[in-house]
């Protein structure tokens, strides 16, 4: 009976982090080795925390390292994998990190076994085929719009036919100065291009201050306004959607289970659900959430800002899906976010990306490209090691 | 200006932890400094991720250490405690345990405010006076139903009117079962005992499990059925509450944020919301779901199962409501959260407990009770050591 028999953390940062919201900073990839085959996954969460819910001691019978529930399980088919997120979810529950990790290791048993079954992901997922999804570049406001026009350009030269921008200004000073923002994104996009914004939480739960935006969207034809509020803020979700803007409303990103995307479909009025595998508990829960979103008629999209290994992860749950099409596509990472994997997902002649038809998540992990970000960390109680960086 | 100078975290453990549900095996105490006054406080949390979410480098903008947003910045009055809850939400928002590290920095803050001004964290809180809180003896329920009836019979000796049983071998079994059990703790409790019931999340989101527990425990007298479900599974406890029983839900522990307690409150159907003031961010957000808990007609529970330090933190949200009288009390704790505090909040002739009429929280630490617990911890990233055990 193949089992899990080791998982590995391997925290990479780039040599100077910045204050921006770019989450391709820094990286926490996962090993697995489970039936004689390595798995890789990426949480997509703070390293060292991360790290330290997998192998810290017990606090109690509810606040148990992730490590319980994963080590030494049978690993033959989904259904393993299932059970496995159900038990740390139990095990777990008092542990607030711990589904942040648990999205890596998570993703990882699923490259694993699909390079067991020689099989792709998607398909172990249920899906006949996958679907060429339309890649939109993720980036960020410039501080000025003279700065957002020529990113907006950029994306446009480096022909995305659609870009999302996020975060900068936006939000931190009058509507009137965010205009000027959505304007200078779409001539730089042109008017055929998909425009997209993305508010990082700045509005908190303040529905009037969000609402002052959406005329100046609906001018530029922004198609979704991403974030305006704090993850759990549902009310403040379905308060903003009530106001009938054409701009739909997206979110999702922050949750770390699926009662929460459910809860923001369901109730938040929102017209695309963003999914992040590699907080949200990894691909299984992912999958959950877009069949959700199916069902409810909203769109499923997902959330990516590092690497292409948690890229291939997280379009898997809704590779099948013809209709949704969108995918988020880190344009402009960090140096590191595309050294440690020797093979990447590049769009095809019609600029459109595919889940690798290979084995598992379909991406290869390089230890010579992720070796100069390596973090080399150590974690001690009483003097014994917990963690000690592992060899990669 | 008086500002936060320091802040240190202090991981005691029982030299054995089972898993017993039991939250009282280990503590995560939070020592600040702040004007020239120490405050103390405690994280309901597993201790080294929580650690980990105080001082790991940040990852980038919104995913930065709990500490970013606290050392250095200004205490002089509750707004600035306010503040501070609002910055780490926001610059923390993708560390998913900082507001379980953040809860004990906050009761700390409350803790050092009040020893420097002179005031209990109540009257702080804008409460002219405290009243006093009917305690419920919180215990376990036993492997079998004579073992339940004994555990019972032991709180009612103690002097508890009230007492709570939870996990145990409910939900695992058959519903005929745990119907034995519940009849045993009404016995040994006593017709006029206040009977609680608490199942720890054990039905998951299955709300035909949990209702198939409901004719039993009406025929026992239970006032609340605690926990049915999973923290975020909102739906499943609005399912459970249309079920219309006499048993009103109670759940809320799990919390992380003010958000999920007040969809709890508005959109569950519970009748009891409890608090754990270290899990939710501190005492400023436990006041505000009280004061969504008092304009919802929904009572205010405390949620603690750790030491008395924990124990007034977790009171004092409520402590000037004088319709919400219930409270859980640790009355089985283990040796550690008594021995490291010098004082604790005792029962009065009626059995009843009171919030300290005292500056800040009005427990006073010990480190002599506390260091033969301790745990000498040490987190080092590329040789720098980012923390070690301080001196106590």
């Amino acid at each position: 009976m193949p089992t899990i028999d080791a998982v590995d953390f391997f925290y990479l940062s780039m040599p100077e982090v910045t204050d921006e919201a770019d989450g391709s900073q820094d990286a926490l990839l996962v090993r697995v080795v489970a039936g004689g085959h390595v798995g890789w996954g990426e949480c997509e969460a703070a390293p060292l925390p991360s790290i330290a819910a997998f192998i810290c001691p017990m606090s109690h019978g509810v606040c148990r390292p992730v490590a319980y529930s994963v080590l030494g399980k049978r690993l033959e088919s989904p259904a393993d994998i299932a059970r496995i997120s159900v038990d740390v979810a139990y095990n777990s529950m008092d542990l607030l990190q711990a589904p942040h990790t648990l999205s890596g290791v998570e993703m990882a048993l699923w490259d694993a076994l699909g390079k067991m079954r020689g099989e792709p992901v998607w398909r172990m997922l249920g899906y006949d085929r996958s679907f060429a999804k339309t890649p939109y570049a993720s980036v960020l406001f410039g501080d000025t719009a003279q700065e957002t026009l020529e990113r907006a350009r950029a994306a446009r030269a480096a022909n995305f036919r659609a870009a999302k921008f996020g975060w900068g200004p936006i939000g931190r000073g009058s509507a009137e100065a965010d205009a000027e923002h959505f304007a200078a994104a779409r001539e730089g996009l042109g008017l055929d291009g998909l425009l997209l914004v993305d508010t990082g939480q700045i509005f908190l739960e303040d529905v009037e201050r969000a609402a002052a935006r959406l005329p100046a969207m609906e001018k530029a034809g922004v198609l979704w306004f991403e974030e305006p509020f704090q993850a759990s803020a549902i009310d403040a979700y379905a308060a903003l959607a009530r106001k009938g803007s054409k701009v739909r409303l997206a979110g999702g990103e922050g949750a770390h289970n699926v009662h929460m995307a459910k809860q923001l479909i369901d109730h938040g009025g929102v017209g695309f659900v963003q999914i992040d595998c590699g907080r949200i508990g990894g691909i299984g829960p992912s999958k959950e959430v877009a069949d959700h979103a199916v069902a409810k008629g909203v769109t499923f999209v997902n959330h990516t800002f590092t690497s292409h290994l948690a890229l291939s992860a997280s379009i898997q749950a809704y590779a099948g899906l013809k209709d949704h099409v969108i995918a988020e596509y880190p344009a402009m990472p960090k140096p590191l976010a595309l050294a440690f994997t020797a093979n990447h997902i590049e769009r095809d002649a019609d600029g459109e990306i595919h889940a690798p038809d290979a084995p598992g998540l379909g991406i290869e992990v390089s230890a010579d490209g992720a070796r100069p970000y390596l973090q080399d960390v150590e974690i001690k109680v009483n003097g014994q090691v917990l963690y000690t960086t592992p060899a990669l």
